[in-house]
């Protein structure tokens, strides 16, 4: 269960969740005109925030919205004194949209973008233990799935159509091949090898992603970035989710593929979920 | 040049619009995950309203959002009231989001839709007489564009990507096929036959497309839906855009190519406007 959070940061202010209100002119609510980025704190600090950051910068770049994540840190650091979640395992949300106007689709000229941040106590697992059952559907998103933007339906839709069939994630197929989940990468093993699709305009290139392909490098894992062929699954011998909340969660059952019997976790994967851990 | 409304009705309320404000965890701000329309009233009455009620309930169904429509017709008497603008030409703006709730993908439980309407003065011309120009684009949107969503991200990149250009609108290809463009539908005319892409997941189904198309078979103009590829535009004697607030609006220039010479409009689309201004 999720819960709201304490406080808000919203335009230079830090108020009570409840008050956090923004215009219904905001373009973030008329036309899901604004970029996110979610990271976590485990041990008292942000785990790759400048990645994050980076990542944000990126995105708010692409779409032309004037905003330095620079200004972030300071504000982050405010926000955690306001919700007592200084040193504190948490969640932090960050959305920046590009501010308000009259509803028009072009971009307005001289607005100042909306910024909302947010932490909620989260305590993330040393390892995440579960082991998913997954789902597939037909990628009908965009194909600008680089883009880490509020306009989201698409993947809210794919979300809900696992959690009606009691199971963790839906997988995005695209023309035959497999590209990421509603909020997952994914990847897939092979005879000791870890395939995930490459990071171009078909998925959100995560941080934790770019983490696991960093300790497969480490760990002498052959990483081989290219979409696995959905009709081709099952001869695969494991395959696991990866995102920043659900860090390495191992998939047992990908609509009626089982990868492995009982409770048991890849030995790739499990060695991974190791090496994760240690970088905490 | 845009304006905000004097009065935002907003779930029961009717208030002034820099009061009109929504909680950050709206579901509209966060994910896109609501469903919009846009009619106007002429001569006092709502033009087709009926319909576009119609197309709301249908998109509130897909996304299961519960939300009668039936509730919205007194709502828009009241609101007119209080923005003085009974009888007036005006343009009335619809959105409906899941709700608020706290953030998470799937669709959350027993929450209320976020209702918030607002109309604005709006005088349409009697015919649209522009004479556009369009530049096209990849279509890079979802597979879904027959829901009015709000996730509206990429249809405002082509919007803004015409502007750049002093263009009135960005056409989307797919796959070799011009679909429709970021907020109009589009028609091509060829030795006296109307073509314009057919209404599925590919388009939006607008109003005004599905008028045109009544308006051509009471006239005896000889309709195909079917997509007209893009590299046959040149063959082509006429284009024109649709739409609730475009009306239906000649096209000039496609890219490098003329249509013709000089501010005259094509035979065929000047007696759908003459047809279309009968209808008001």
């Amino acid at each position: 269960m999720n819960h709201y959070p304490k406080k808000v940061y919203l335009n230079g202010e830090i108020v009570d969740a409840n008050l956090a209100k923004i215009a219904v002119f905001d373009r973030g609510f008329l036309f899901g005109d604004g970029i996110y980025e979610v990271m976590v704190q485990i041990n008292g600090r942000f785990f790759y925030s400048d990645a994050h950051l980076k990542r944000l910068q990126f995105c708010l770049d692409k779409i032309n919205i004037n905003f330095d994540v620079e200004t972030i840190p300071p504000i982050i650091d405010a926000l955690l004194v306001a919700s007592d979640l200084v040193n504190e395992d948490c969640l932090l949300y960050i959305q920046i949209t590009r501010g308000i106007a009259p509803r028009t689709h072009s971009y307005p000229k001289n607005i100042n973008p909306t910024v909302m941040m947010y932490a909620v106590p989260k305590k993330l697992p040393a390892i995440n233990l579960i082991n998913a059952s997954v789902v597939t559907s037909n990628d009908y998103r965009w194909d600008k799935c680089d883009i880490k933007m509020t306009s989201l339906l698409g993947n809210v839709m794919a979300n809900e159509f696992a959690v009606q069939q009691n199971c963790f994630e839906t997988l995005f197929v695209r023309n035959g091949v497999i590209t990421e989940a509603s909020h997952c990468n994914v990847f897939f093993i092979k005879e000791g090898v870890v395939n995930t699709h490459p990071a171009n305009e078909f998925i959100l290139n995560g941080i934790t992603r770019q983490i696991v392909i960093d300790l497969c490098n480490q760990l002498k894992i052959k990483v081989v970035e290219k979409g696995v062929v959905f009709s081709d699954i099952e001869n695969f011998d494991e395959a696991f989710l990866t995102g920043t909340s659900t860090q390495i969660a191992s998939i047992k059952q990908l609509n009626n593929h089982t990868f492995y019997q009982g409770n048991k976790i890849g030995a790739v994967t499990k060695k991974l979920q190791q090496a994760y851990l240690e970088l905490k």
